[in-house]
């Protein structure tokens, strides 16, 4: 790890886990939901998770630290639909949902429908660390969070008042998610979202649905979805793009389109971003839907906005 | 459909869909949870849940409305830990999860944390047939359920104060559970469990998650889990089954053995059950423990109480 900045030391050291484990190859990609096409201040927080998530895993952080770490960036900038950018439902209110997954050991974290957490992302991340548990939603979900002492807000601190959520396609599927492999070897992935405007109270999509869109499985790949929950729920998305590794001997890209073929079977539409075991980054939407992303490996930044 | 008794006919016409699409071959097969043997009552309920069925299927009821009324009957018991039996929460609530999937169309709908609605089954079939949405919990699934006009109860309608729920252990796992070809060849699957024991309020375990402890597909399998549900969710239990025999030419009963020894390897133990596209019926759990279960085919009714 050699020389740091005070700063980027004191960053590093808040991680709970470091091991060089040597690999030379390392991957991280973001997205930040799909149908429209990213603002100057989007890409700039894009960006920015880039430069960061490059030091981190140049350092040997965790995949799972580093998900979580680009997820949580996007939740509190204000600029996406998950954490503080959140969009309402049809009561006005606000309910997040949020996943993270470690495709070393397959243990998972889903919170779902939490209405004051600050980082929806932060109490899935616990909820898979402190508890036997791996998905909890509503009231129960927020007791927990208190539980960690995890940052809790009211509803005036969300912006989805903001002229940025004034159209609703625009923002209809403005999910966040980050897939990355670590210089261990090891996959994660997370995913945060306020779900779909003006949904019902309750409502899940499947961003805290492991599996669907959320999955990581250090034999095969990490997965990030974002579109018409509904449809990659019942595709069960992110484990059918693995599963597909797995037992058969098609490519990364091959699984991906087929997943993306079922969902607009099923009537819907989105985006995927993967990272496989390798480092490949594969990164594809329905009908080339814009979804602004961006990622990183060893050798540099690219972010592409369609 | 020849001829009915008054009863029977009154019952059918209940049923939303009804073709007799030809095929001789149909089977429904139920659980009880795992981790026990069934009791003389339960027997009882689980033998009549048969016989019922085999008329149902044998007169052209689709599978959908099968495995619903199949788990209706063992939620309204008051015998298993689902709907009326449904056991408590650590600080004394009642909190119900259920789901259901078409094999056909790959339709699905899931309820979670549900205090007041008597049958989460139905619940879940509504949000399936009724909205645009497939996962809904808490109290916005509850104001679905009365926009719906379906029974709503207070806490004293569930029985978890009974004998029956007075050891841990013996409910540990008490959910419920069944899967059904049809003879349209159509399959379908359906869950509903009261949960863990003394669980932390809003955990969902896999039975409501599409992928995990439910899952139904035409050209593959339907399938029913219980257990240890955090462990059935890392290992996307159903959707693995299916996609095993999707993507390779394995059987069946290699497909369960290798997804209920995942979640061996990852701590948990539970039991499955399915059916195939062509009628097999494999059911298994981990270690041999008990798993109160009956299947029906054409050709007659089957109870295992191990």
């Amino acid at each position: 790890m050699k020389t740091k900045t005070l700063l980027g030391l004191s960053f590093l050291i808040s991680f709970s886990s470091f091991a060089d484990c040597g690999q030379k190859k390392y991957a991280l990609a973001i997205h930040g939901g799909v149908g429209y096409n990213a603002n100057e201040k989007q890409k700039m927080v894009m960006v920015e998770i880039l430069k960061k998530a490059h030091e981190q895993l140049k350092g040997g952080a965790s995949a799972q630290d580093v998900v979580q770490s680009a997820v949580e960036t996007m939740e509190d900038s204000g600029h996406f639909n998950a954490g503080k950018g959140g969009t309402r439902t049809s009561k006005g209110t606000v309910e997040l949902d949020a996943s993270i997954m470690d495709g070393k050991t397959l243990a998972a974290g889903a919170v779902g429908s939490v209405k004051d957490v600050k980082n929806p992302i932060r109490l899935a991340r616990m909820v898979k660390d402190k508890t036997k548990h791996v998905f909890m939603v509503g009231e129960g979900a927020s007791a927990k969070a208190k539980e960690f002492g995890l940052d809790m807000v009211s509803t005036d601190y969300f912006v989805s008042s903001a002229p940025m959520m004034m159209t609703k396609e625009k923002f209809h599927y403005g999910t966040v998610g980050a897939v990355a492999l670590d210089r261990c070897g090891d996959l994660a992935a997370a995913t945060s979202t306020g779900g779909l405007f003006g949904k019902a109270p309750g409502r899940l999509g499947d961003s805290p649905v492991i599996g669907a869109g959320t999955y990581a499985n250090n034999k095969t790949v990490a997965v990030s979805c974002t579109g018409e929950g509904e449809k990659f729920i019942r595709a069960s998305a992110g484990v059918r793009i693995s599963s597909i590794l797995q037992y058969t001997d098609r490519s990364l890209k091959s699984a991906v389109e087929e997943t993306l073929s079922l969902v607009k079977e099923l009537g819907g539409d989105g985006g995927i971003i993967t990272v496989s075991k390798t480092g490949q980054v594969v990164t594809s939407t329905n009908d080339n839907m814009p979804m602004p992303r961006g990622f990183v490996r060893e050798n540099g930044v690219v972010i592409q906005n369609d």
